[in-house]
């Protein structure tokens, strides 16, 4: 390593220890360099857990993810002769949002390129819940992701190497030091591979609860409004919804089982809370991508929205009308009493499906398309004695001792009537415009 | 790396970045993973960055002491039929009082352990200084260090690699990682080497003022309690004098330079500072050693220091009758005015020295042996305007304008008949008795 290259991380490093802004010229050298491997991962490290402790500004945070939009490619959409337009979700059990509201986004006339990852879960990405889908491919390149986007409109698909780089190499480098909780790092990692998806429009579903990785309201706003701040200074019209994560998203949580129920929604059907927070995104993303004159009620009510599915999971090879994978063992949990059902835990859900085998415990693992839960009754439903709760779905039975453990204490039944959770806490928009052009 | 040893890197991280105080088992565990590479350096610089900013206990530095103690070799002076006692100096300018005081307290009757490092510094370390005698080497293997601790009582030589390893490689990482400041890590530091010379008990003469990195009373302060808590809790008397350090120890300032004044010590005279400095340090050092009622200052009058130097020096091969080496050119620094010198300040002598060449730029580069300022005169003394006021010594005549620019603004004279300057600013002592058998 060169000694002028050692002394500035020292000083970048120092400056950010002792509490000062890092101007944007540290910013922009730190990154490039640490993606070059000029900066040492050693340096990195404490840089990072410099960040967590003394925190970045909004501005620090917006630069320190241009620094690493700009580490890599960006996707170039000037070609698609829609308004662009995405969705984000931090992550909870049962979360198939995505699924639905792609194709039912694109349908209303926006185009939705979601760029998507596997990565560790209670159940895979959604990479790997439309891989239950039989013939169904995640990859392809950039002109294929833009012809489907003109075409379709909808695009769910592997995300290229080549955008942000430094935050691939940099996220695995917080994992093993300790650096992952920390608001700016957090946000900007996840906007950077947002914003260089190339779109006009962001918007961002940030989950609070126990199935949650933010677990209070506080932590929840801090990370949306942070997050919108990113998106706005980076030139996107950005909002953020922030949405309970502490009873599981709809009925179904593993991969197939979340595709069937995602269909279900597509063809008129589908939960309460599923179709909901669909509509409640629909709107949002719709808004800023200047179509809110389009009612997505009405496209969901009319089969446009599963037309719309069909061609975005046929142009990528798969069989909309294939059976799904199906489960070699079903376990029923029963009601033990009879009330109304007060809670049902998405973290004990979410670990139950994880053990099940519908998440991964390592990168490399596979997941199992058909393993989960299915909820059968939701908080609020009333329930009898021995009336079925929940279903464990699984190829492997040796797994459904584990996920009956982690069930333990995860569901309550009361003698009360009425049971209430909001599904939409609060909601952050921006406020300026976004900076120069998108 | 197992998966395993992350997983518990990430915990002890966590803990300290969440301002908890880690456990004796987290603290050996993950001081001895380091050192067998098990704990990776990133992890390492996020825990350093952690401890910088968290802080640590009293406790918990002692433990990252031991441990650091407990990652190598132990010298073993079981055999030394003398008490045994140690001086650290955290460093400053001008600071030869390793060379009489160790010849000095060894004649007093006790054993003097001096295992020293070369470093970087304005001039070489005391091994670069001892290095200018004709002959004399510094590499002694363990068997050696204890024959001439037994019948010299005076040993000065490099300290072998198998000493704190976990010190060596965290002090490369912190140079890099911008985790240097922080008192318990250096304390850690320090102690780490000095426990494992395996001495009984330990002075420590802590650096204040501009030449020094402390640079106040009140971090001095905390240095040298940090550093009489960790010898205490680790079994060894300790005890600590923060002395001055604003102007430059004695007269002379560079490699040979100082040893020709040490000698002049020894034989008697020598700069007032110098010996009273060396005389204190004597005595506290001879108080743990149970050898108070042996006076030092008689010690040094009588000639028994320097006969003690000689034996010192010729048990390592070097003639101290030998003449030193003298630089190619000197040239005069005069007295701009009459009056009193008021100020001569420490940080500018020293990097004049160190340009002349009497220090180290990189760790790979050779000390000039002759290179150096003499300072003739020191605040207090009246002087007439042309009288020299220093001497710049160097081989390497292109280096005297970089030395002279470091010498503006050095120094002041002043119309004031008195300046006074205490050089023993405090004195830290333990508080409790050294825990367990030395």
């Amino acid at each position: 390593m060169e000694v002028v290259a050692v002394h500035s991380a020292v000083d970048v490093i120092r400056a950010k220890r002792d509490g000062q802004v890092l101007g944007d010229a540290q910013i922009d050298w730190v990154i490039d360099a640490y993606t070059r491997g000029q900066v040492a991962d050693e340096q990195m490290a404490a840089l990072a857990m410099a960040v967590l402790l003394r925190g970045m500004t909004p501005a620090e945070t917006a630069r320190w993810t241009a620094a690493m939009v700009a580490s890599g490619e960006t996707l170039v959409l000037d070609g698609v002769r829609r308004p662009t337009v995405d969705k984000h979700s931090t992550g909870g059990v049962g979360d198939k949002i995505t699924l639905p509201l792609t194709p039912l986004v694109a349908a209303c006339g926006a185009a939705v390129p979601q760029l998507s990852g596997r990565g560790l879960g209670h159940t895979g990405g959604t990479l790997d819940k439309l891989e239950s889908i039989p013939g169904w491919r995640a990859r392809l390149s950039p002109d294929e992701i833009r012809d489907r986007l003109d075409d379709v409109g909808a695009v769910v698909c592997a995300a290229t190497e080549g955008l942000a780089p430094a935050d691939r190499k940099l996220y695995a480098l917080r994992d093993v030091t300790g650096t992952v909780e920390s608001i700016p790092l957090i946000a900007s990692s996840i906007m950077s591979k947002k914003i260089a998806e190339g779109v006009q429009s962001l918007v961002l579903d940030v989950k609070c609860g126990s199935g949650a990785f933010m677990k209070d309201l506080d932590q929840a706003r801090e990370l949306a409004t942070a997050l919108v701040e990113i998106g706005t200074a980076n030139g996107l019209r950005t909002s953020a919804l922030i949405t309970d994560m502490s009873v599981p998203l709809g009925r179904a949580v593993g991969n197939a089982l979340e595709v069937a129920e995602a269909v279900e929604v597509l063809r008129g059907g589908g939960p309460r809370d599923v179709v909901e927070l669909t509509l409640a995104l629909a709107r949002e993303m719709l808004e800023h991508a200047g179509l809110s004159d389009v009612d997505p009620a009405e496209v969901l009510a009319d089969g446009r929205a599963y037309d719309s599915w069909c061609r975005m999971i046929r142009a990528q090879d798969g069989d909309p009308e294939a059976a799904l994978p199906r489960a070699e063992h079903v376990e029923v949990v029963t009601a033990p009493e009879t009330g109304t059902l007060a809670r049902l835990d998405a973290y004990g859900v979410g670990i139950a499906a994880w053990r099940l085998g519908a998440g991964r415990a390592r990168k490399e693992d596979d997941v199992q398309h058909a393993a989960g839960v299915l909820c059968l009754a939701k908080p609020g439903d009333r329930v009898t004695a021995g009336q079925p709760l929940l279903e464990l779905h699984t190829d492997r039975p040796e797994t459904i001792a584990g996920a009956r453990e982690a069930l333990v204490g995860a569901y309550e039944i009361s003698g009360a009537d009425e049971v209430s959770t909001p599904l939409i806490l609060d909601r952050v928009v921006a406020n300026r415009a976004p900076a120069g052009p998108p």
